[in-house]
């Protein structure tokens, strides 16, 4: 196991030191726990508080969010499971300024266990809370199903424009809308090349061989659709694009945020190429581009392998994204 | 090879294209050619230009800091190897505005050739032109022959230095004292995990035992200065910062940004671990860290490795790291 680590025991809570040592002035743990962490000033009167919270290992998901203008509190967990609930009710409460807080988080069984008990808990002491579960997963679920899909790399969308209302004192009310528009409208499907190595584990998730690549693997190695030859960098877009496009609804003069998400240890180079495809694709059916994103946004540790997600906009979420936004791991400049 | 590509001829032009579709509201190809990128507006009357240039298959190195308040143009080269001095020419001729033009590079022999051949076409045709040469990398030559040293992740600092003085206005002399300080000020080290593979070579540039790591090796595969059995996350800070520590001069009440730079496949988690125990040795020798830099800002595709650079300040040199700058793949708000 080839990893800079200390000891597999140590592994979260000495990364999340590091990350509030670094960026100690946008966030710190509540009360010294490392598994809350929360952004500077996170409690404030009659804004809506957003919370989102899951397993490690997904830099910067989840917790790499937290900062102005997108997240207030996170709770961690260990690498790809869910935090205890207790951690949960302890952020809802940490950014409650009286407007209700708003719950946003990917549609695995134990995050969404836990948060409702949490959101049972602190609604006893009359803190409104609403959630929006997100399931961008293409592959999954089927689409007449796909309120069961997982969460992926979508989310960051959903807490950029759920984010952008709550700093703009929008009602929990409309930041919820908001937040559930932008659900609704990410779409995501990936693959993978190698798989990665949980610290407690030490072994890898999976095995793939030298030549092949995984279509709708999931960010914790869940099984995809289709084991397939390792193809070029161009079939690789037309095969996941042409699955998104089945799924999302788009019209010609229609715009998306496109994203381009590294799992860990695709370089940037080739995310570029798979951009370079998919911005044809997209122009050739009339479909433009609006602040793409592409980069590591949701990783699994060292894992190979990209995902694209596409986020269907309208003109209140192109400003909601266009919105400043300053956190450790995402930074916008409205221009 | 598992790479996410076409065809490894049109490996440069293809990621080129994507970086220029995805952020084409900020940069642009010179006259259409893919082997110069350009800032939108790079030339301005009476600003100095910042040029720079080198191999690809570092992103975000080197082009990826062209943009606003940082480089205004980049010649782009093969996967490793330096561009035809032809194209160094033609970033200087676009970007100069009657104040002159910074040339930043790092220390490797074609880039060095190359830009003097560069230069001098342009002085004669009444350009003023002057060279910071980045030489950072401690292992590759010893204190006293520091000009011999190769370039890697700290240039990164010098193009922040420089582009917020010449944003500012500042002469071409001012900014070309600012960035040999910057310079001078940067001292970089690193560990490689494991190897990467050009496209056109198709093998692993060097191999490395599953249990062993290269302290010390340079971002092309160049041999580094000791190979070790695998470390602990804080044995690998403690033993990089101590070589750090003895070539940079550092007393209490020093202030350094402290950069961590993944090689590519490396995990954020990993190196959020070693800014954690660096954080610590600096606490120990009294000296503050300011705006730290941690992600990947020049790599060499998909190796597995770190680098650490520690960027010594002044008042000056923090005013200007601080300085507003919006590129491709560097954003910082000044707040």
């Amino acid at each position: 196991m080839k990893k800079i680590i200390n000891t597999p025991e140590k592994y979260v809570e000495e990364a999340m030191e590091g990350i509030v040592a670094a960026y100690g002035d946008k966030v710190e743990f509540l009360n010294g726990d490392f598994r809350v962490i929360v952004s500077k000033n996170c409690r404030q009167v009659g804004k809506v508080g957003i919370v989102t919270a899951g397993g490690f290992g997904h830099l910067p998901v989840f917790l790499g969010y937290v900062g102005e203008g997108m997240v207030d509190a996170c709770a961690v967990g260990n690498v790809f499971a869910s935090p205890a609930y207790t951690k949960m009710e302890a952020a809802i409460r940490a950014v409650d300024g009286g407007a209700g807080v708003l719950c946003i988080y990917g549609n695995y069984g134990g995050d969404k266990m836990n948060f409702e008990q949490a959101i049972e808990d602190c609604e006893m002491d009359d803190i409104t809370c609403k959630s929006v579960v997100v399931c961008d997963d293409i592959v999954s679920s089927p689409k007449n199903e796909w309120r069961k899909r997982r969460g992926v790399a979508g989310i960051v969308y959903v807490y950029k424009c759920a984010g952008a209302a709550a700093q703009q004192m929008y009602s929990l009310e409309d930041v919820s809308h908001i937040a559930e528009k932008a659900m609704k409208n990410v779409h995501t499907i990936g693959i993978a090349l190698s798989p990665c190595i949980v610290p407690e584990v030490g072994e890898t998730t999976f095995q793939i061989a030298d030549d092949e690549m995984e279509i709708g693997m999931g960010i914790h190695g869940e099984k995809g659709i289709e084991i397939s030859k390792m193809m070029s960098a161009d079939e690789i877009s037309e095969v996941l694009m042409e699955k998104l496009l089945t799924d999302v609804e788009l019209q010609k003069g229609d715009e998306v945020s496109v994203m381009i998400n590294g799992l860990g240890a695709t370089p940037l180079e080739e995310q570029m190429i798979v951009f370079r495809r998919v911005a044809e694709i997209l122009k050739g059916k009339g479909v433009s581009i609006f602040m793409p994103h592409i980069g590591e946004f949701a990783t699994s540790m060292e894992m190979a392998g990209l995902s694209i997600t596409l986020f269907k906009l309208d003109q209140q979420l192109k400003e909601l994204l266009r919105f400043p936004a300053n956190t450790p791991f995402y930074t916008n400049v409205n221009k």
